[in-house]
């Protein structure tokens, strides 16, 4: 019998203790496996109601959790840096095995709490620190623990691929569209760490870590948000049957490892192309697994909460330690990449301006695949879209800093990557 | 240190040897975990040469690998039924555990091989038996482990898959692309237990056991192939906006089981209309994780191998024999189902014809939502193909049974489920 106190009501939280009882039945039905939701602690006091429904023992006092003896596993559900780290910590030290759902604190100090457990001899369970319900972390920690993972692409950001799938399908610009995804409960009222990539980049560097056997620091990590996506921008993607995604991309080749994250065009027929609303999927590269696609709910209480659970039956079922020794790698940097890019120029309609902007293209050695200008009625400054031939990133930069300042250019270029995952 | 002996040194077999060769320093590095490839096995005395290049002991004799003490880990690679299973069956009882790929023998025997390692307290790993590399048996084992799984689609038989994807992708009859399936390598000369439907009928199966705790009898679950599915009928599934895939469907409600193997229309928007080629693909509609969706490659040597190794390192790093408590309950027979149905009939083009075969189907409650029949020049039978309503099979059935005798029906009518998974 494995008995787990529960940390944190929040959607998480009350999810999974609710489904933990739920299930703990059926659990040890299937396997002989015996949990027991013995606790659960949330500093909000008017919680107590929901823990008397459930039979369970409550507290607001965390100290009760970390010093009860009886407590096997304790489930940090509470997410932020702190007080979050010293309760995992604590936990720890008082020979608990911890389930956490806390990216943001493991992207930035998982290095540190994964050698403080495996020197305890300890576990933390982080399946659903990750896409939600998708066994990421179990697929690529165990199923790929023999292969090598060449690349990762992911949409891992629920909040952001529901605004993109609405500035889609609803024909309607980002801030419209960021309306509704906060009318509809997929965006916090302050969702900056979901629009500008830093969600995404949190997990990325969890999947870098299981990957590529290195923690990045965040700065080693391109990190472009979707809040200049126009809606233009997605019917131009359209039109070259591509949608635009928030994609978090890892690559490795030889010592190098490649990571960033950033909206991307990527092909519509593809699978990564066709995850709708408030979906994750994550594609890998591997060998000699090959191409693997995982799809699923990458957010929510109830989704969420079955990874948790997993977690605990994993620990409860005797799961050792598999931590990887970290490897010393070369980041790459932005700019020594190479992709086709989706330049939009904003221009004065006059003549010229497109010899103009294809000269200093041409002077950086940028060499254009298509162009396309329509005509406009009654509009003094016009689209051009153009997509590149294969092009170095920071030529390119070079070129559109150099365009951008042209007097018939109305507003700063816009610049998407076209990925081909 | 964990010894492992593989035998059976087919396409599998050699790809397992070569990457374990291969990646066990990695996985050393990653895990600390020690594995050693010990001793090959294959009663062809010709693989002599391929073990002595990996610089691996080479044995013609079972016996030399079950009765040898050093060895921890024997994966059996042969297929089939017998000496599979007997060889499974002494590796445990010598203390042994067991790493296999043969979907057969665990469909026909898995209650009982399971039954004799939970006795003797070993593990039988089984990734690799079903679909290849996608890292499904961890999957549903571990990370559904606290969930309900309500339903499971899969196409589990890249064979037909990939003849299914040409005679859609080239506009050819069955037999060609079964010829082209052959010519390159993915179809075996004899190939009937590919495209009768029994290789996806083994591992649904296996799939049963893990998601609803039931071995099935063969019987027990409606089979059928895809060597009746003609180009016509591919064609009118992309007007419909389908593609016709070979399903494997599992679907539980209370105590009541539905386990069948058909072809099926399915959307072809749908992340399950979208298996290319010989790729593998499964579904899952769960509770508390939602919706999931794995994709990958689900045959060759090299891409499974990679579940082989995987199997082998979670034995080394201690996992635990979580076998399924079994439920007992019912299966539905195929004709208490209902579904919408496409059929194609063969029919004299005089007139008559159509209200005929309308009044029939009427007098068995069969409502039809749409009807195609195109003018056709110069030919005496013509297709005549409807989409009907959500019908029950057994009417459907005796109605099909009736139109079939009437004497302008040329040849026996097609009926194709539509599924919407």
């Amino acid at each position: 019998m494995k008995k787990v106190a529960v940390i944190g009501l929040g959607v998480v939280g009350s999810a999974t203790a609710k489904n933990l009882k739920k299930f703990s039945n059926i659990i040890s039905k299937r396997t002989g496996i015996k949990i027991k939701l013995a606790l659960i602690c949330d500093i909000r006091p008017n919680f107590k109601n929901f823990a008397k429904k459930l039979g369970v023992p409550f507290t607001t006092d965390i100290k009760e959790v970390l010093n009860n003896p009886d407590i096997d596993i304790v489930v940090e559900l509470i997410g932020g840096y702190e007080p979050a780290g010293t309760i995992i910590k604590t936990a720890l030290r008082n020979g608990k095995d911890v389930v956490t759902a806390n990216k943001a604190l493991l992207a930035a100090s998982g290095k540190e709490l994964f050698a403080l457990a495996d020197s305890l001899g300890r576990i933390v369970g982080y399946e659903a620190a990750v896409c939600g319900a998708i066994p990421l972390i179990k697929n690529i920690s165990q199923s790929l623990v023999g292969c090598e993972v060449d690349s990762v692409y992911g949409v891992l950001n629920g909040t952001t691929n529901y605004i993109l799938d609405r500035m889609y399908k609803d024909r309607i610009d980002f801030s419209e569209a960021l309306k509704q995804a906060q009318v509809n409960g997929y965006a916090e009222k302050d969702s900056s760490l979901d629009i500008d990539g830093k969600d995404t980049l949190h997990k990325l560097c969890i999947l870098s870590y299981l990957c590529f056997n290195v923690w990045p620091k965040y700065a080693q990590v391109f990190t472009e948000g979707i809040s200049k996506i126009s809606l233009l921008d997605v019917l131009y993607a359209d039109e070259l049957g591509c949608k635009i995604k928030l994609l978090a991309i890892g690559k490795c080749s030889g010592n190098t490892v490649d990571l960033r994250v950033h909206p991307a065009f990527v092909p519509a027929d593809k699978p990564i192309g066709q995850v709708d609303g408030a979906y994750n999927a994550v594609s890998f590269k591997t060998y000699p697994a090959g191409n693997l696609f995982f799809y699923g709910e990458g957010a929510g209480g109830t989704p969420t909460s079955a990874s948790v659970i997993s977690d605990i039956v994993s620990i409860a079922s005797g799961q050792k330690n598999v931590s990887r020794k970290l490897e010393s790698v070369k980041f790459k940097n932005i700019n020594d990449t190479a992709a086709r890019y989706y330049i939009r120029f904003t221009a004065l309609d006059k003549p010229g301006v497109l010899s103009a902007v294809a000269k200093i293209l041409s002077e950086h050695k940028i060499s254009i695949s298509s162009v396309s200008q329509k005509e406009q009625c009654q509009k003094k400054y016009v689209p051009i879209i153009m997509i590149t031939h294969k092009a170095n990133e920071r030529a390119l930069r070079a070129a559109i800093m150099k365009i951008d300042k042209l007097e018939f250019i109305k507003q700063p270029t816009q610049l998407i990557r076209i990925v081909n995952c």
